[in-house]
């Protein structure tokens, strides 16, 4: 018979709150996790290189091998890597902060930091209106439903109009509640002979009672962060709005890794693979979101009636519970583009359960709804000028066009921007370095935090790196293949024989117990990432024999912090050298494309017509792509005259 | 602290299974068995009337009243009424086949004694249809959703298909496993400007396997019984077909005291009334017999893709859910007469998650779907001949019309012509006596019982009911008000100073251990019962100054045998005397204009225009109904003369 050991985990934000399971001898505290539904920052799947589910042993024996992530100091404090760390026998962990920084927090925005699309007319097709029918008689007593659509069609001069089992049930009370004055949420639809049809999809009592909210929902499901605004139907405004991480990144960092994980089936009983991202992602990440919205809104969540989602491909099949698997299987096959009649219910999102789903078309495997949402939301292929619209999210993705063309194509950025591959990486929320200057002489870094006045640096996010990197550079203490050739008291030689820079010093314990460094494995990723997007650039300019000097405008989006230092990304090769007037950031564009949907079926429409229109480029069988990659994976590029300008 | 004691059911079919339930001491054992879920057949609801509820104690003391149901040798035997026996102590109960009868046994009836309407084209909208798309490659790496759309919109010419997320979630899996040849269950739909539209709601592999069958269900919810077919949706052949006890019966016979249970808000945790008696007809009857069904036709029962309801109006709002309260509050409302777009998903039928589940209409409070679906079946008012269909169910409903009118009315004629308020009534199922004969000499019966060669009677049923009365009044055994005036070996006059004729001897204490006998009661609550039929009918044509003989035919319906005794039953004043070859016995005609709903969308859609244009009489506040009922309460009739050649 085999022992079991208990692990018990604590966190560091929460310290009242533990956990525990009980594990094999041997197990991973990572996988112990995993079993109890913990959430670990474990963007690399568990191999130990990411270094993100440091935890700290506070009582047991836990082998471990040594890493690179660990400092023997730290090592002999505690702390392990939860991947590479084995129970053997009871143990209690510690989670910090960073660990478990994905979930811990849902962050609710300033409403007012969304630039949004603006409608002359809300039109969702939700509508509330008030109806008084007649009291039933004996001389007339026609049931409730026929009494009640028989005024509608009468006000609304809509001949048929139905009503929902959910709302057919409340109807008997909900009339004789509000003495035969009721608010009816209305779900109109056009009927392609051009007349409209409507269906009565709730109802409430009027008599003296204020007219209820009909809310919707704009969501944004990232690989790595999930974003939603809570909308009211009726003015378009934001009623709340904020991101939680995806639950789903324990499984990985990147859309592969979670494709992968997909496919595992079903095992003791436990859900399979695809099952367990899906909830990861909905029970564990949307639900409490929109639970929070919603609290923070005074909002019932039955009240949302209309539900609008743009997301990558991956991110899409995995909230539909739809087999990912041949993503990634030549030929590249989505299950699907569209999807047109998707009830929520079917979602498991914890709205009305008659609200219906829109959700942005993708037009390839790498090139989802996030970034058709994106293109509508940017307003920029609505002139003549070309534009190109960069999305650096977990992936880079971008389309170039006009009001006559569309093409879009993914590269494999990999998860830079969003602070994977990163040692000290974070995404872009309290505690990430989001910008930053270094003294060409001292080298001494000064840092801009994101949070409150103090806040102190957790880590690092995809704005700070980019000026971090372009800032070594800029001061000759990383050549052009981003090794280290300078010393000096910030520059660190570890025994790995690697080149450290240390951003900030481990002079605060509680700041998650490590100092905040970038090393060369660090900035190789970086420059990996940099340069798959603008070969990307090239490529696709190149394809159309254009030269860069055609692009009217590049709308850059992304949750990379508050906005890119763009001469800084100009400089280390990232982004083509245009004037930097033709730079406009325009934040989480595939939020506010969904925003778009939520509130304006014509906008709907006209994403769908967006992904019907644009051509996808499979960047990776393109001819010419390789060199013009090998040839970006340079600071700034081998062909340095690209850049001269800036 | 209270004391409790232990309840043990054994059921006399299934010795083998049995159920403990804790009680207070003093509970009835009916609450016990309500507590535990066990179905004892109580129509009364529990007051000590109907004596359905007949149990025996095998242990422990049990106090009770002594009953006119219950003779002295069987009160000696351990034979109680479960409402009216009180546990003391731990108590061991044995339930005999006639109080579970109403659940006991899922009917199979044999397929081919239905009548059904015959179509020429089997029209329910759900299609199946092989598609081969092309492979995908990597030059055309289109989505699975759209390469399946697309030729499914070459082959049928339908401009947009849709897919539902259910299949939708089938796709990548089944296009692979099936060599990309799919069979796909469409439902397709009319579009107001008559274009076609239709919707992919399941797929198959194709490949090498044969075609999956696409079925649907028709069902008939009775107040006493549930009846079901299984059909073939591609050629509107029976696969299989059954009738079940309605669940709810424990509540009381009658939808009134359905109606009145149904108000009863939940308690402790438990769920209210509405929900109970939905469960009881969803749950309890309808899922177990839906389960036998597709286990006859060896199916899966998610290829149930549409599903017709035809019921009364109480039963429809209760199937579906909805408060019936106010069905029996003046001015009598129901929540709905039509319902459209309801889907099985929210009526808790164990089918195809998107299933749609038309339900035939109701016109009023107490003429529901179940006659407006039988109106059609009967195919009576297509001509310009008046016709009168009469529905013996558990109340009796009535249309008179011709193709050019059509009017409903219901009359209280309660449960009698299911066995409902008769001391030994049963519905029609194996062991009721269905016809019998009396010799006038020796007093006699000759019986005809339902069920194998051999079979002992347990009961009686509607059309041995009128039988057995008219034999009673043919022999001069009763007078004209319904009492006994011979005597003999068959009379008995019991303590009560009431008389009863003994049909059957209690010679096989397995036969329920009792006699079957009919006293002054039942015979009283069976000429109540028709008459209330046939002023119904004097009442209508009185209303449109006809006479009698304008009729062209009548149409007899409802489950109360294998057919009636047309002249007995117009000898004992129930139907009108017009010439024996005007009536037809067309069975359960709500179920077969069910089965018309489903395999026919033009039957559909004519069963909602009969609804629309039927006129709903309320009789009960129709000036002159009283008499002609009063006059109607004799056996035949205060005037003989309406009955005079028969």
């Amino acid at each position: 018979m085999e022992n079991t050991v208990n692990i018990i985990f604590k966190n560091e934000s929460s310290a009242d709150r533990e956990q525990a399971v009980s594990a094999k001898p041997g197990d991973s505290i990572l996988d112990a996790a995993k079993k109890a539904g913990i959430a670990l920052d474990a963007p690399c799947g568990g191999n130990g290189s990411c270094g993100k589910c440091r935890i700290k042993i506070i009582n047991g024996n836990v082998s471990s091998v040594q890493s690179r992530h660990i400092s023997p100091e730290e090592y002999k404090n505690g702390w392990r890597l939860a991947c590479a760390g084995y129970a053997e026998t009871d143990v209690t962990v510690l989670i910090p902060e960073t660990a478990a920084a994905w979930k811990n927090k849902i962050k609710i925005d300033n409403k007012s930091s969304h630039k949004l699309p603006v409608f002359e007319n809300i039109d969702s097709g939700i509508k509330l209106i008030k109806i008084t029918p007649e009291v039933p008689s004996v001389e007339n007593p026609t049931a409730d439903r026929e009494r009640l659509l028989g005024k509608i069609s009468e006000l609304t001069g809509i001949g048929e109009p139905d009503i929902t089992l959910y709302a057919l049930r409340k109807i008997p009370g909900i009339l004789r509640n509000g003495d035969f004055s009721v608010y009816c949420v209305l779900r109109c639809i056009e009927l392609p002979d051009q007349t409209n049809s409507c269906t009565v999809i709730d109802v409430f009592p009027a008599g003296n009672n204020p007219a209820p909210v009909i809310a919707g929902l704009a969501v944004d499901i990232g690989t790595t962060t999930v974003s939603a605004l809570l909308v009211d139907l009726a003015d378009g405004k934001i009623l709340a709005s904020g991101t939680v991480g995806n639950g789903q990144i324990r499984y990985g960092a990147d859309v592969i890794s979670r494709i992968i994980e997909s496919v595992l089936p079903s095992k003791n009983g436990e859900p399979g693979g695809l099952e367990r991202l899906r909830n990861a992602v909905t029970g564990e990440s949307l639900v409490p979101l929109i639970a929070w919205l919603c609290e923070m809104a005074e909002l019932d969540s039955n009240q949302i009636y209309r539900t609008a989602v743009a997301a990558n491909t991956t991110m899409t099949h995995l909230f539909l519970g739809i087999d990912p698997a041949y993503l990634r299987l030549e030929p590249y096959t989505p299950a699907f583009f569209e999807c047109k009649s998707l009830c929520c219910a079917g979602t498991g999102l914890p709205t009305h359960p008659d609200a219906e789903t829109p959700i942005a078309p993708a037009i390839g495997s790498y090139v989802g709804g996030d970034i058709t949402a994106g293109v509508y939301s940017s307003m920029a292929f609505k002139t003549q000028e070309i534009s190109l619209l960069i999305d650096l999210g977990t992936n880079g993705e971008l389309v170039l066009g006009s009001d006559e063309f569309l093409m879009g194509c993914a590269c494999s950025a990999g998860p830079a921007f969003e602070g994977g591959d990163i040692s000290c990486g974070m995404r872009a929320t309290d505690g990430a370095i989001e910008a930053c200057t270094i003294d060409r002489e001292t080298m001494e870094p000064k840092l801009s935090v994101i949070g409150a006045a103090g806040q102190i640096p957790l880590g690092i996010c995809g704005s700070g790196l980019i000026d971090l990197i372009g800032e070594l550079f800029r001061c000759g203490i990383i050549n052009a293949r981003g090794k280290f050739i300078r010393e000096g008291k910030r520059i660190r030689r570890d025994e790995w024989g690697g080149c450290s820079f240390i951003a900030a010093y481990n002079n605060d314990a509680s700041g998650g117990g490590r100092e905040i460094a970038v090393n060369e494995t660090d900035i190789d990723n970086f420059i990996r990432a940099k340069g798959a997007i603008f070969s990307a650039i090239q490529t696709m300019l190149k394809m159309l024999e254009f030269d860069i000097s055609v692009i009217g405008n590049v709308y850059v989006a992304g949750g990379i912090g508050s906005g890119i230092n763009i001469p800084q990304a100009v400089r280390i090769g990232m982004l083509p050298a245009i004037p930097v007037e033709k730079y406009h950031y325009i934040g989480n564009s595939s939020l506010h494309g969904a925003y778009a949907m939520l509130v304006s079926r014509e906008a709907a429409a006209e994403i769908a017509k967006i992904g019907r229109d644009m051509t996808y480029i499979e960047l990776s069988s393109h001819p010419g792509y390789m060199d013009e990659l090998v040839a970006a994976c340079f600071l700034p590029h081998t062909n340095g005259a690209l850049f001269e300008n800036y």
